[in-house]
C-alpha cells in the first residue's frame, strides 16, 4: 500500500499523518475544518473535498475523530467513505484510530463488509507526545491478514503494535486500559489525601510507594504533578470522561457491574463540573481536595 | 548497638530475626508460643520469659506482632517491655515492625517517652520472601537521631530504608501503600472482568496494558495469577483487610472521605466472607466473578 487517506487532523491525527508522509506514504486528507490541514498539506499531502473523495483515491483510509457518532458519520454519512469506495476488487481498508465503542465498532465492521470494505479498529495510547515521536501503542482489532497488510502504516505511527483479536478487540483493550488509568489515578489521589492529612512529606511518600507493591504509572507520573499542583494536560479530564462513558455503555450492554469504574467516573465528572475539563486527569486531585477540605500543597 | 531483643516470631519476625543474627547481633527473643522460636534459638538466640525480661537484657527491642492491641500489650501490658526497661540512662529503643494504627503509634511513642524510652515505627513491605532475603522496604517514623542510631538493624533486614518523618510517619506511609495496593488491585480485577466479557485474550490485554499508562505492580504481578486462577498467597486477604481497617479508623479520626478505599475494603471483605481470607489478595477476583456471573478462565 502506498496511497493512504487521512480523515481527522486534530491533536493526534496531524502528527500521525505527518509521520505517514515521512515514511513515504502518499497522503490524501480531509478535515472538517480545512485550515487545520495546513501543516499536513505543507508537508506534501493532497486535499480532498470529502471523506468520499478521499476514499476514491486511496487503498486505506485512516480515521482519527473524537467519538462514535463522528466515526459513523465519516464512514456512512453523506459524502462518507462508503460513497467513495471504488468497490470490493480494490481491497479497501478503513483503519479507525479514534477511541470509540467496541460494540459499535463491530457493527461498523459488519456494515463495511457488506460494501466489500475491511475495517481495523486501531485506537492508540501515548498522547500527543507519542503521536509526534511515532512511539504510540496501537491496539488493533480485525482480521489478522488485513492487520498484516497494514503493518507498515502502523509501524510509521507507533512502536508497540498489537493484534488484539477480531473487530472490536482493539477498542475493548483500550477500554480496559482506560479503566486501569482511571482507577489507579483515583487510588493515587486518595493515598495522597491520606498522606497530606497525616502530615507526611508527599515526595518521600511517593518515592517509597512508587518503588513497591503500590507502584503504578499513574503514581510515578501524576503523583509528583499533584504534589506540585501542576494540572497541565497530558491527557484531559474531558477525554477520559468521554472514554469512561464508552466503558459505561459497554458495561450496560454486557450487564457487567463495574463499581470502581463507576466511582471513578462520577469523581472525574465532578472534576469537569468544577471547571477542570481541559486540565490533565491529575486534576481529579482537586475533587479530593474539595471532598476532604484540604490542599495537597500548602 | 549489639544486644537486640525480638518479640514476635511469626512468618515475618522469624526470618527478620535470623537476618539480625547473621549480621552479628546478639539476640534475646520472646514469643507467645515458645515452640515457634525454635529456628531462631537454634541459630543462637537466647530465650527470655517475657517482653520485660527481653528488655532487661538489650539496647533495642524489635516488635513484630499482628495488630495495634498486640503491640500495646507487649509494651505496656503485664510483664511488658516498660517493666523491664533499665531506665533512661540506657537509651533504650523500641522498634515496631508491625503494621498498626498511626494514631495509636503516636500515643505509644509519647507514653514510652515518659519512661525514657525512644520509639521508632518501622513497618515493612515486601512479604515473607523479602523478609527471608533481607530485601524488605522499611518505612520508619521517629526522631532522626534515633533512626540513625538503629540504621545497622534496618540494614540487616531491609534494602530500601526510608526515614519518613516523626513518630507515626512510617505507619502512615504504610497505610498509603496499602490504599494504593487495594485500589490498584480493584482496578485490575475490573479491567480483567471487562476484558473477559468482551472476549479478549487476557494475556494479550495484560501485555498491552502493563506496558502503558495503565500499568502497575498489581497488574504485572497479580494480573497473570488472576488469568491463571492461581490464588496462592503472596499477601493474604485477611491481612490486607486488617490493614484497611486501620486505614478506615484513621480516615474516621481525620474526618477524611476515602470512597475508593471504602469500596475496595467492602469488596475485599466480601472475599473473606466467601472463604478466601487465607488466599492471596488476587482472590478479590473471585468477588468480581460472583458479581458479574462469569469466570476469568474457562
Amino acid at each position: 500500500m502506498k496511497r493512504i487517506g487521512y480523515v481527522g487532523l486534530g491533536i493526534m491525527g496531524t502528527p500521525m499523518a505527518l509521520n505517514l508522509i515521512k515514511a513515504g506514504f502518499d497522503l490524501t486528507v480531509w478535515n472538517r475544518t480545512e485550515a487545520k490541514a495546513k501543516d499536513v498539506l505543507d508537508a506534501g499531502a493532497s486535499w480532498a473535498e470529502s471523506p468520499a473523495e478521499v476514499a476514491e483515491k486511496v487503498e486505506a483510509v485512516c480515521i482519527n475523530v473524537t467519538d462514535t457518532p463522528d466515526v459513523e458519520d465519516v464512514i456512512f454519512g453523506k459524502h462518507g467513505i462508503v460513497e467513495g469506495n471504488p468497490g470490493d476488487t480494490a481491497e479497501m481498508v478503513v483503519i479507525d484510530h479514534s477511541t470509540i465503542s467496541p460494540a459499535s465498532t463491530r457493527l461498523f465492521a459488519e456494515r463495511l463488509a457488506e460494501h466489500g470494505v475491511d475495517m481495523l479498529d486501531a485506537p492508540v495510547s501515548g498522547g500527543d507526545v507519542g503521536a509526534r515521536n511515532g512511539t504510540l501503542s496501537v491496539m488493533v482489532g480485525g482480521k489478522r491478514a488485513v492487520f498484516e497488510r497494514c503493518s507498515l502504516i502502523f509501524k510509521a505511527v507507533g512502536k508497540a503494535i498489537t493484534h488484539c483479536g477480531p473487530n472490536g478487540a482493539g477498542q475493548a483493550t483500550k477500554a480496559c486500559n482506560q479503566v486501569l488509568c482511571a482507577v489507579n489515578l483515583m487510588g493515587v489521589c486518595e493515598a495522597m489525601a491520606l498522606a497530606q492529612r497525616e502530615g507526611l512529606d508527599l515526595e518521600k511518600m511517593l518515592a517509597v510507594t512508587t518503588a513497591g507493591a503500590g507502584g503504578s504509572w499513574s503514581l510515578a507520573n501524576l503523583g509528583p504533578q499533584i504534589a506540585e499542583g501542576d494540572m497541565k494536560p497530558g491527557f484531559m479530564i474531558d477525554l477520559i470522561n468521554k472514554d469512561l462513558n464508552i466503558v459505561q455503555a459497554e458495561s450496560t450492554g454486557l450487564n457487567l457491574p463495574m463499581p470502581a469504574t463507576g466511582l471513578a467516573r462520577d469523581l472525574l465528572r465532578a472534576a469537569a463540573i468544577s471547571g477542570h475539563g481541559r486540565d490533565g486527569t491529575q486534576a481529579l486531585s482537586r475533587v479530593f481536595e474539595k471532598l476532604g477540605g484540604f490542599t495537597y500543597h500548602e
